[in-house]
């Protein structure tokens, strides 16, 4: 068969599949493969087995699962021709927490579907990823046909953690995995319907600070007043960290940020406004921070810092008047090209010993998950064939967008593999990643399974957007 | 007999008693009748029966366990001539929570005595209250003999959640409470073996302060730099409510506070000096607050506001890159004479509306245990009496102190019964009151009730230290 025919078979597959990829995902959430709490590591070695049992069933056919010494990572195969480019999908069947419980309208690992949408932790992000991936490859095997590129499969367990054991696994796996071009199966796009090629994604720095004042908890009677309290000291060293409307004031934090360029601001300031709509969705009136960039900016191509968590003292219900001995709030920042993880604990390290209060002591603490930001040259071709696939699909051009989070794999494709990671996924900004209840549009699993069929085709044909770094 | 006979009896009584008072005090102690967490109802109910058995078997006449709309008060009467004055003694059964539990050295219902200290939550605070008073009424029937005075038994099951229907109580059963003078058997001395009579006692008001941003949790990635983050919110308005010295800079806070007055700074400043030795103990450099005032005039006599607690957002292990929706905090103020504890709820809420930065919402909630300063006239008889019976005991003329912390009931016998209340308790201000670890000395129980049974004979001596309030 030519080309255009196995695409059409394949199309043709993805229409007659379509009915069971709701029950396929919903199968793939109920393992509850949390890998940030080591309870869960039953679950999580649950999940890799499912994601190797599922690659098989799809046809491809070289499926391990490698130990590492953190969680297991699926490898799957299906090298046809050796004439063919190799592509590798990357994409990760660990999710986040669930906490606060409370707030799931339905169990976080008993999926369920209302009004179109698939509830459940990791619905989202990224196990619609994953399956999108697997169903589009799995399109052109079911006839009988085969994808027309050799594929490499690669589903990690610890994305959520900050992938630490995939730097080491890249490198020692150059050979299974070598490759022309990635693609993360881990992303999103700009809006329902509205689809976007992301060119590039922010990285990410993350500490914990610890205040600790007296050595036990004392009575607020007998000693407030008169004994520093690390919650007010972690309160004023917070504070400090940005002015109020939100501009980070640690001195060395922008270091080698180059200012926004025209091109991406043009970029950002042409993307379809339904601002208004989001804000009212997120339950708010406005914006908020730095006045001199827009908000898009502030998401998607700005530095960040946000707390993430704070905690000290007594919070149960009612009152313990008590003058706690320790407080602690995790901070993490998002960075863009031109920022180094480590100089920027360095940097906050630096400014919390400047303006820790008289009377306790602070620690900040690297937390894992850092990681580098990453951009592709905004005219490479793979972006180009990305946008044609979704436009298939979607009716619609896609814009260039920048996303705001932190995908680790793809810059350490660039740096380790040597080859360049394009962004092809379907996350839309509204499913709740990393909050209660997360979802996943039943039909914008199919869109995005025939978007990433049209992909393969289209990768197959345009050999320059498979060229590796040079 | 005479009653110097009866005083004699009764302090051989406590010789011969005392080897027993340390189990008696353990056992107490293994009840835990944490009273703000309503899963420990049984164990509140059990702790009010095992004092109504314990004031039976010390001979008091009537017993009785009160309900009330929360948890019963217990009350024993031994009213054994209408021509004696009746004494009041006030104490509670109920304890403090014990989080954080990994911080005990030993469980905290397992009481256990090391290097001569009872280790338990509530040995302190004020099971050791309790027991001594009634060892001392005991150490009068023992051989046969009575107590000097009338005395009426209150203990209530409420006093760590802030005696919500104490006054109702007191109100309800005024003709069963009819007495000359209370006496408060929760409470302190100034250092071990260094008596003090304390004077006064603080009020509180407490709030929680809840901020809200988003409608739910966002991921930091995609609305980090762009949506207002209630934890940095909180930690600004955290951040106002003190200058970095600790000076209160809440409008309206201090309304109605006269200047400490000379007398009082005198009587303070002349307290033996050990705050090098109690700095070590804290491990504190050194004491933290307002130059304007000493550490001891901070922690005794002038206005405080303490943070008793923060939590918002990802607080376990390890990073959770989340945009919190919520955080709150505990704050709670120990009150002077001349504020009342409603008026400074309400500068609070006006302050906290003033300073909540743009973006989120914040709500000021008072907290349950508000209660106004109690104080004694300086020179008032029942003062002279409760220093000669310390003295007698340690040796050592007790100072006038004022206590920080907050016993409401002190206030309420005031205002409802019309009557004063005498401070007469021994906890020692290392005894790690509402921390973990908290302990009471064995020596300390016979000391103290060797003083109450001075402290009775004495009272019956001075009948001008029992007129009520004129």
């Amino acid at each position: 068969m030519s080309t255009a025919e196995d695409l059409t078979a394949a199309l043709d597959a993805v229409e007659r599949n379509a009915g069971s990829y709701a029950a396929d995902l919903m199968d793939f959430v109920r393992l509850p493969s949390v890998s940030t709490e080591t309870e869960h590591r039953p679950d999580i070695d649950a999940a890799a087995t499912w994601v190797a049992a599922r690659l098989s069933r799809a046809g491809f056919t070289e499926v391990r699962t490698i130990d590492t010494p953190g969680h297991p990572v699926v490898v799957g195969r299906l090298h046809h021709d050796r004439d063919l480019p190799t592509v590798i999908v990357y994409g990760h069947y660990d999710v986040q927490p669930v906490e606060p419980l409370e707030l799931w309208e339905s169990g976080p690992f008993e999926p369920e579907i209302r009004d179109g949408k698939i509830y459940g932790r990791g619905a989202s992000d990224d196990k619609a990823g994953v399956l999108i991936a697997i169903q589009a490859v799995e399109a052109y095997t079911a006839s009988g046909g085969l994808p027309p590129v050799n594929l490499t499969f690669l589903i990690e367990g610890e994305e959520e953690i900050g992938s630490p054991n995939l730097p080491e696994f890249l490198d020692q796996h150059r050979e299974l995995l070598r490759a022309d071009l990635a693609i993360s199966a881990d992303g999103g796009i700009y809006g329902v319907g509205t689809p976007s090629v992301t060119v590039g994604s922010r990285g990410l720095a993350a500490v914990q600070i610890d205040v600790r004042g007296a050595s036990s908890d004392l009575h607020s009677g007998m000693y407030g007043g008169a004994v520093a309290n690390p919650i007010m000291a972690l309160a004023r060293i917070l504070s400090s960290l940005q002015d109020a409307e939100g501009r980070i004031q640690v001195e060395g934090f922008e270091a080698g940020v180059e200012p926004l360029q025209p091109s991406v601001r043009q970029a950002l300031a042409a993307l379809p406004d339904d601002e208004e709509a989001e804000l009212a969705q997120l339950g708010l009136k406005s914006w908020w921070g730095d006045p001199e960039y827009l908000p898009r900016e502030r998401r998607n191509v700005r530095p960040t810092l946000e707390v993430n968590g704070i905690g000290g003292g007594f919070q149960g219900n009612g009152i313990k008047t008590v003058l706690p001995s320790r407080a602690f709030a995790k901070v993490s920042c998002r960075l863009v090209v031109g920022q180094d993880p480590e100089q920027v604990v360095a940097a906050l390290k630096r400014h919390v010993a400047k303006v820790t209060p008289a009377g306790v002591t602070a620690t900040v603490t690297p937390l894992p998950g850092s990681g580098k930001a990453y951009q592709m040259p905004v005219d490479h071709p793979a972006l180009e064939v990305a946008a044609e696939s979704m436009e298939a699909v979607y009716k619609r051009r896609p814009f260039p967008v920048w996303t705001g989070g932190t995908v680790p794999v793809a810059e350490q494709f660039q740096a380790i593999l040597g080859i360049w990671c394009l962004y092809f996924a379907f996350g839309e900004p509204d499913n709740a990643l990393h909050a209660p209840n997360e979802f996943f549009r039943v039909d914008t699993i199919r869109q995005g399974t025939e978007a990433t069929v049209r992909l393969l085709a289209g990768l197959a044909e345009r050999r320059d957007a498979l060229a590796p770094i040079s």
